[in-house]
């Protein structure tokens, strides 16, 4: 077998066996095949696609080319959540503290990546004290005993996925819909979950632009997790605006509260409560989805939800008493209105501009050196389809640099477009894949 | 303007400007471009294609990524032709001397290249005392005087194309007629000449197998030869089988010297008085085909062409004496008759097995570093159509080892097919393209 008769074969539209394809993920993470022939090859990928055999055989290959992690002295159906990306998107933290107030355990290992915002793990370092390096022994011993742990990812998973992506990103061949579902799907299988749910973002501020195209890839993720054994649903949601009022690190982790206190923003609470819900079907917890949601609904009713937060913060070494008074929370020093430029209703966002405004007041990582400043952060205060008065501020800047707030407010008032005529606006949940 | 940025335009299906088109060349040339980048930017041109503007463009910038030669010195239209290549093919040493004798300067740069014989500079160097490594000087001079002279390759030309090409051939990216275009193109446009007529092999042994195929690259180099001021004419030739009946360096000489007595092949002869009396044609010496291949014609029967080939060989140090009389050649220690395995008629040759029958004999660089014998090579008596008898031999083996005689007689039976029923041949001259 030779790398070049493999790139020929993709080019010429043929069919690669599994053999073939872990030849080429082992060669490429060992080193033996070098990046211009991957990079064609990927290009050729681009064009003549992969069918559904060949994206389980690429994902698989991915899985198994490092490190996956062993689950099972962990007690009970583990359930795993993905979310393609978007801005404003914290339901990870309003998911795990309901999850494991109905016992479901939630064993989640979190990158800090790069963006507008920080990682999951970013965000809560926002709490005084909370640990997100925990020992393996420890963090197995967490989800055993609160159901709920989430740390900073150690082991090496999915190598080839980091090469393969890292690649990708610079010969635009990203945008294929069996590359990103390996991609995502690898790092899923080699995390060891038994039931994952997929939340697959689609508009102007995702990835897939379009329903059709979010939902070949949902389907394509779902029948990847089915033929390696798990139990996979997606769902399809709305990423036309960010999700919720707040982007920034702190911030964030203060409105995931408000939901867990039942005051949260419908579109945030709807995402959240539909993803849950399904974890906990997957989980096999509840007969139907409707039981399904009245459980969630109940672990916050209750109080439950919350209090599972705090012992969660507690037992990674974090103040508890933020999560019941987040007025602790460390703030920026200032917090500025940002005045719309006219009268009208909010028509249409480009995410990425939102994300820029959040990235230059200091939220998020350029490079993977950089240092995240936690406190600031963007409140949107209208969503897409809401009035907006040019008297009254539609958002609110926070920030510690009077020149980057500026700047930030630039970014985002280019971010929206107003118009004089009503908006429709669209549900947020645009589709339910139970089945590729 | 960044590399990634023209990938995805390509691959977009976009065309590329002037400026990017250079900004890709240049880049890859100076290396300030990876590797990477530009396989998966070849890949895209794959399946994209490239305009005809494109194509121009993309050659002149190879063509100015290196020296050109200035040959402003040489008095006269300066004619080159060029041959896609094939197995047997010995024109320019026909060609070369027949129009020296008409007074038209050839001034041919060769190279010693990869494959079942060597180069026309390896050929020439079986004549006693032929010195190839001519100085800039002395080599205008030559063309100024005799009107022929033909040097190894020293100028840096179009190192672009040596950079891309190497790359296209470890990544499946060979075969798009604009890439093959611009890489031939580049070439020729760097070696100074105002005339180019190219040979466009079409068969089982070229690269270009369907007359369609060879019909697009032979357009598309017309084209970008006369968006370069350059007159430019492309005769598609047939290469179902070797051209001619000698393959072999020794052995080729020799048989291009019999064309020069009027004695040569038919087809060879054929394609050789084509090409050249286009290159008569071009170099404004007749006013129609007609009279050009009468006047070379001449140059055959009064025995100029002949006499122009010593004077060539002596002028670079050869013993003319070698065009007189052949039987001075080298010669291998061996002559054995291959037998065909049937009586039938020859229906098809796997052209690239006839290639290798004459590299196992020794007759060709398998690396660059290879030692070609000069004297071994095979004699084609039948060719594709003619009849064949088991008691007759149909080819001659010429060789210095019995093992690697026994060898190549496996390969030259393994290269032919043979049938009862009678067989049509096909005219070797396929199509003359006289613009784009």
């Amino acid at each position: 077998m030779n790398m070049y008769d493999l790139i020929l074969k993709k080019r010429n539209g043929g069919v690669l066996s599994k053999e073939e394809i872990t030849y080429i993920v082992m060669g490429y993470t060992e080193g033996s095949i070098p990046d211009y022939q991957i990079s064609a090859f990927l290009m050729a990928v681009y064009f003549q696609g992969m069918n559904p055999q060949e994206t389980v055989d690429l994902t698989l290959a991915m899985a198994d080319s490092g490190e996956r992690l062993d689950l099972s002295e962990i007690q009970g159906v583990k359930v795993d959540k993905h979310s393609t990306g978007g801005v404003g998107d914290k339901t990870s933290l309003i998911i795990g503290p309901m999850l494991a107030a109905l016992d479901i355990p939630v064993a989640k290992m979190s990158g800090r990546g790069l963006g507008h915002t920080g990682g999951t793990i970013d965000k809560l370092e926002s709490i005084e004290g909370f640990q997100t390096g925990l020992s393996r022994e420890q963090f197995i011993h967490n989800v055993n005993h609160i159901k709920l742990a989430i740390a900073g990812q150690t082991a090496n998973l999915a190598p080839a996925d980091k090469k393969i992506y890292a690649l990708r990103d610079v010969t635009a061949t990203v945008d294929n819909a069996s590359l990103i579902a390996a991609s995502i799907m690898s790092k899923k299988l080699a995390s060891g979950a038994d039931v994952i749910v997929l939340d697959v973002k689609v508009g102007s501020g995702a990835f897939m632009q379009t329903l059709e195209a979010a939902e070949e890839l949902a389907r394509t993720m779902v029948s990847i997790g089915n033929m390696a054994g798990k139990k996979t649903y997606a769902i399809i949601t709305d990423m036309n605006e960010p999700l919720g009022e707040m982007v920034g690190n702190a911030l964030e982790v203060q409105e995931a509260i408000q939901v867990l206190r039942g005051q949260g923003e419908a579109r945030l609470t709807k995402v959240a409560m539909t993803l849950a819900s399904y974890m906990v079907l997957g989980a096999g917890k509840a007969e139907t989805i409707e039981k399904a949601e009245e459980m969630l609904q109940e672990t916050i009713t209750s109080g439950k939800a919350l209090k599972k937060f705090a012992q969660f913060v507690q037992a990674q070494g974090g103040n508890p008493d933020y999560i019941y008074h987040p007025e602790q929370f460390p703030k920026a020093d200032y917090v500025e209105p940002v005045y719309p430029t006219r009268t009208g209703y909010l028509s249409a966002c480009r995410n990425s501009e939102v994300g820029m405004s959040s990235l230059v007041l200091g939220g998020g990582r350029e490079t993977k050196e950089s240092q995240i400043d936690l406190t600031v952060g963007i409140r949107l205060l209208k969503h897409l389809g809401d009035k907006v008065d040019d008297k009254e501020p539609f958002a609110y800047l926070y920030g510690n640099d009077k020149g980057k707030i500026e700047a930030a407010r630039m970014r985002l008032l280019n971010a929206y477009s107003i118009q004089d005529e009503p908006v429709e606006t669209q549900p947020v949940i645009k589709k339910i894949i139970l089945e590729a």
